[in-house]
């Protein structure tokens, strides 16, 4: 899995989750995740959660750290066990920080106030997921936290942190995969 | 997801960890995780870990808590994240309690000596996970950590909250899955 | 999975055999089977069953019972053959009433005359089923049969009757994957 | 799917639900069904139906009409609803003889009384399913229905009847799941 | 498999390599190969190689022997194996003429010029593939060479040979997965 | 996929087509090919072809060039296309030194004798390809060719050149799943 963080920001309005976005954009080609930050505003007609255009909730934050991961050969229910364990690692980076946060679900809670959005979706060929964490928190819809009263600065390092670990864990994720004797 | 806590003490080799074991010895049908405390004495031709057989490492622990998880409807990709996800999830539980552990992959560190043994495999029909947790330390064969000196006493307790947790996740990923609008 | 009877009616157009028309419109998340009476007018720029797109045949009908299955987790082999199992129901609930009926394939007949249409279709994310049966014959274009000549009045109990029933089956179904031994 | 009738009897002791027993024995290569007739004698430690196994309910049948399927590029939830669908297939073979019988899930019922035995299952290459009809009720252990009372006598008829619709249906069923269009 | 040569000449835009192309215009359902003779005139928009969107590189011939594969039941990876063993079937059967041609991945080359140009593809029912041999050379956007130069006159007849061979392999590949014993 | 030739001679019986019998031999963990120089000699009991077995078909060769293949995240239809691709392989290979072999399916032939043998099977977490060419053909129990004939003497140097062919042409495969637009 290549990694990639964007040097330039880029807004984030939802059309970025479909496949071949990395490929087109970045050239990477096959498993890989990107980071960049930018402006978050994702209209209805773009989400792919559901549950968020039956309760008509858009997502909408000023500056979001956001990674997109596109991977293949991997089905819907793997990528979403994927995605929550992504949602940890994060929080495990956050600890290396000293800074302690709860998930539920993939979403992650600083002093009970809700740092991230993510989703994971399917296409044809491919699995992917988004997942943004608030740098500013001003401007987001909900009771929200951000990366910054947290202290976390150097955004472009923290990104580099959470990538690497998240594609060391899925390496070792397949390994484990290849090291194990069936029962018949 | 069904679950249950064992009340009496199970004795653990390895040969637990195969189809329809929970089933068979608790007539719980389907997707399951099972909760015992037993002695863990898992020799090499017993182990489905074929890295440690190459490595010649018998698994021995004078009294664990254990977790057999067997799901149907999963492919064995799909199970290795969802074992990295319990073991996360036990690593919140103890949060729960006041104790920070480190996770590495499918291993839980404590003050920088091992807690607990894992393993995920796929039979023809399902795949299975076991996790061992030392309750008692002593004649481990590595720098071992426990339940013990973490003040965790109510292991039934602290078993169903894992387990309750697991469940919980399990159907929210799930539902994850139902919820989302592909991308053509 | 969940069932619902719509009391309203619905016009079908071959449009609600979407992923999620169930989730958007009844916010029911999941496997779901859902009826409802209507008018059945499908043109050909809608059809699915691309036999009947080359054959020319749109389908009409001046009012139906309709029911719309979505499933995930299934692969469209498995949705065809539970599709058959569906109409195999539908029989057997008529034989209930006193009314036999003969099965071939996705199609019922009375008295020699068609009862029912029925597609099964896949998509990114899920597997979807339509079946309606005539309630009243007028206006549909081939040699018809229907549920009132058959005396069956009350459309709602009849509906709820199938559903259950399929509901119970497939429940059944899963039930008998993970009770059996695999064979090496 | 090549199918055969068997001409000689066969004891069928549950050994014979095995992958490549019909083309190891009858030198048909790929999905197949086959017809024999045979006492049925099915110990627990044959029985790949672990329910049976826990309810200690092992199998006796002085005479079956036996009918084995191995079909290959299948997965089990599809060969249980296959079976299901081979069970309404018997139902309405016997319809055509003018006998009525009840379908249970993979169970059919005569006046109240029990005609058949079932299971599907799961090798490692491909899915099998071993059906048994009573000829001869005396020696079953329970309440017992045979096709001998309902005047079905040449067995062998109706043993292709069987099978020719089977092959018929599948046949029908892999072009339903060619000519749809999905849905993106 | 079915095949079919199409006797009048077909203008490949690209547009042709999706689900049903062959059955809704040639009334051949299931898995199927077509041959056609052609202008080839490939847009960017209409390319589903998003290495050559990337490279901006469209595809134009002005006469090329095309194929059109559609394959159910089948997913992209082993399509893509599918289509280098196709590419190799092409090169067998150029050997029988006596020309000798070099296959790299996809793509075939005879004295150093490419014949070829090939790609593979998943639908959401199907998986695809689209291969062009160079009939005539001018026009062509790179550095070519074309089956005029090599002898090959009878261009039906050729198309047939690689047609017959193809299904020929699939049917012995299809046999090869059903006369093995799985491994526990 | 690691690649690895072998030193000394290992004699294959027929029991080395198993799962991790690479990495508990080789520790080499995951999808690998290796090659080695051995006599073969397979009896009907551990013969996983059961073609053979019916037509009473072991395999002998006093020395053969062995290839064992093991792939995981691959189904057994696309494993047999590889192994087909592989074939075709070691056939470029061989017109890289000037000699012209035909292929009939997962057969080699030189001068209208066989040089080779090959077989592709599953288990419950792998895939798995055994290939063996003559390297003397004396004591091979049908009429065949070896590679000494053919003037190849630097067995390893072959080997090496297969095998990072095939690893080239996997890896190439694969990228080509990723690099491709789906059709809705």
């Amino acid at each position: 899995m290549e990694k990639l963080f964007v040097e330039k920001e880029i807004k984030y309005i939802g059309d970025q989750l479909r496949p071949h976005w990395i490929y087109e954009n970045f050239h990477i080609l096959g498993d890989a995740i990107v980071a960049f930050i930018g402006e978050v505003d994702v209209k209805l007609d773009e989400m792919v959660d559901i549950e968020d255009v039956i309760n008509n909730e858009p997502i909408y934050s000023k500056s979001m750290l956001n990674f997109i991961i596109e991977q293949f050969d991997i089905d819907l229910t793997a990528m979403v066990l994927a995605q929550r364990l992504f949602i940890s690692i994060i929080k495990e980076v956050l600890e290396g920080y000293g800074v302690a946060v709860l998930r539920k679900g993939d979403d992650l809670f600083y002093d009970g106030r809700k740092l991230s959005v993510s989703i994971a979706t399917k296409s044809i060929t491919s699995c992917l997921i988004h997942t943004g964490l608030n740098i500013i928190k001003e401007g987001a819809p909900i009771s929200a936290s951000d990366l910054s009263e947290m202290g976390i600065k150097n955004i472009k390092e923290f990104a580099n942190r959470i990538m690497d670990k998240y594609r060391q864990e899925f390496e070792s994720v397949k390994l484990a995969t290849y090291k194990v004797r069936g029962r018949a």
